[in-house]
């Protein structure tokens, strides 16, 4: 018999508890002995649940029951969880969670501790919720070098995006809307200002490199708050739909990770991925393009991966599962932003006129898009891989109404 | 220094020294010690190759070597590769194929050597060539019970099917060009016959069903060789596309695995497959809907595949990575596939009457079909689960001049 314990009973945490019964006797077959939750620590009581009677606050009960040797953290950001999962993995506790956040901001000093302690930190379920991702990109991949990384990570908004194209509601009603069906939080700034998606792309990146640690809070970081509906037009009139994106680029110029809306085209297997679904697109020098989608947050989804990480522990409590070692390698594991390659649709009132246009941007490639709104006018800069993000924010600067600026993929 | 051998310097074998020198450096780095062909077994010499100095045709250059650890088997078939694959497995020496045909023909048995050898046997290349999948399927989704698996596992077909719906090509003239591509062989068959898909979807559903070993020659198959340009144009007309879909399904009435060409909607990610590129969608009791997408055949995306596992067994020697336990189960491992229920669009030529359709299927639902090319009757059967395809057989029968029958997704 293998004992788990859950920290945090929120909508995750339940869900693995729920995964584990509805699959136990599979997941039994399969480790070849029974895996259960010996206890679930919460501050909360839970009088209704199947699992009440497993619930405790007394943190001891777990970190000091030698039976338990696998700990899910599914409480969520960087305090108390960082507090736990530390405490259990000095315990040479291995410890699962799907915690973004945590992983992201603490995972080098956590992987290492980890390390110290014979045991495992595992976190599956922090990138793409049930979607394969961290596991595949560490293992299966490793024979490649990422090129690219181009993944819709985040369900909230691509929900909200995905309604606003094919409904036609503003940003702040699909929001809303996002809200009553619970997709999006009461404060719904992680989500819409691209933070989630910042830490998801960060953990991404750190695997892509080997391990070399990225941090997600200095990433250049664009929201989907100011994308319209009259962007959404355009992307129809383009053949294209507006995704958030979070991209990781590995080549000549150097490593950039970065977050933003961008035109997809509809041939693209991304733009596949409507509403709350996700898809992450690897790109290696020997695989080519791979590409991963389901369901990337939900209760049972994301206790998938939680379980899967928790029966892979179980099987080999000696291994390392997703990663080599992570370090502290500088901020210069990232070449500046500016110096990206990037193309855009710039959308300027069409009291500009052309020359301005070409003045602002001299030496770039500049068309036409194929349409543009009343009293607009549109163009397409850059497309030949012959403007940086520093050279669109100087031709930027000679305009003061400029109506929108969306990055293309 | 990790010392490797492999075996068959075909076009998959000559792929995995390709990437190993390619991604020398980050592959040393990741496994702490460089990565070395040491011997390339083949039966032809290859005076051009940078890789010459390796070959040789003595099996005991590599069998009797106890440096060499890691053996890859791309060799193909199932003739001499078995008898090779036992001589390395027998010698503890880790076996990492591509070897489909090989894999689900004698995976019990491999498995098992490999595990009295206290080595590996591993196959990530063998479904999907550089997609991850197995070690997915087998790992991160190891908390589902697997509900369904439906792939488009061969590129070759899915080239065939992409030329015929955009090009309008009928399907002699799409094979010719797919084998001028050297898509498709000189002898297509295994290929146009669903043969090689079969294998594949035998291998991921004895993986879906924990090791219980899946014939693939038990499969029900039907190739794609029948379909023509005027099912392309229902599949338009019904905003679809015809795929040739690999299907496992565990549900009520049991297990079914069956190749067939399905109608699949356009708006369903599986779709966005198309060309040469493979797509796989699984589906778990908690994650709900997964797809891994991406190239399924081609040289370094397979050897990016074969490279993967190598490194794991380099780092990993002690573990078995997707394998359980393959065990033969009997043919009862899947029920019967007349009781599998489903759903297809039957075209018929419309001096059949109305009374004759409804006669020949009897309490089974029926609508017509959106588009009915001139002269034909075309009409939907079973969408609401009330059809096997027992029933279908004998519905079948009352009729003498069947134009197509095709499986709806």
């Amino acid at each position: 018999m293998k004992s788990i314990a859950i920290l945090g009973f929120g909508v995750v945490g339940c869900g693995v508890a729920e995964v584990i019964a509805m699959n136990h006797d599979r997941i039994a077959k399969r480790l070849g002995e029974e895996l259960v939750v010996k206890k679930i620590l919460d501050i909360r009581e839970f009088p209704d649940s199947p699992f009440a009677s497993l619930v405790t606050t007394k943190k001891e009960e777990v970190f000091e029951d030698p039976d338990i040797s696998i700990v899910v953290e599914t409480i969520g950001g960087a305090r108390i969880a960082y507090e736990y999962t530390k405490m259990a993995l000095s315990a040479g506790k291995t410890v699962v969670t799907s915690n973004k956040e945590l992983v992201s901001t603490h995972g080098v000093e956590l992987v290492k501790l980890a390390r110290e302690h014979n045991c495992n930190y595992l976190f599956e379920a922090s990138v793409g919720g049930g979607i394969p991702i961290i596991r595949p990109l560490h293992r299966c991949l490793a024979a490649n070098k990422v090129e690219r990384i181009a993944g819709i990570v985040n369900g909230t908004t691509n929900y909200i995006l995905t309604q606003m194209a094919e409904n036609g509601s503003d940003f702040d009603s699909a929001l809303k809307e996002a809200q009553a069906k619970g997709y999006a939080e009461a404060n719904p700034s992680a989500d819409i200002d691209g933070i989630d998606a910042q830490r998801k792309i960060a953990i991404l990146s750190t695997i892509a490199l080997d391990g070399a640690y990225v941090d997600p809070t200095k990433l250049f970081t664009v929201g989907i708050t100011s994308v319209t509906t009259k962007d959404m037009e355009y992307a129809k009139e383009m053949n294209a739909s507006i995704k958030l994106l979070a991209v990781f680029e590995n080549g000549e110029d150097g490593a950039f990770a970065y977050v933003a809306p961008h035109l997809v085209s509809k041939e693209h297997p991304l733009a596949c991925a409507n509403d709350v679904f996700n898809a992450i697109m690897v790109t290696g020098n020997a695989v080519g393009d791979a590409m991963f989608y389901g369901q990337g947050a939900g209760k049972l989804a994301t206790a998938s991966a939680v379980v899967g990480d928790v029966m892979d522990a179980a099987e080999h409590a000696e291994r390392d599962a997703h990663v080599a070692e992570w370090f502290n390698a500088g901020d210069e594991v990232l070449a500046p932003i500016e110096k990206h390659h990037i193309s855009v649709l710039l959308r300027l009132p069409d009291s500009v006129s052309d020359d301005a246009v070409s003045e602002a941007f001299p030496e770039i490639s500049m068309q036409p898009c194929v349409y543009e709104a009343e009293g607009e006018k549109a163009v397409i800069l850059g497309k030949d891989g012959d403007m940086t993000e520093a050279q669109l924010a100087v031709g930027l600067e000679s305009f003061e109404n400029v109506i929108s600026v969306i990055r293309i993929f």
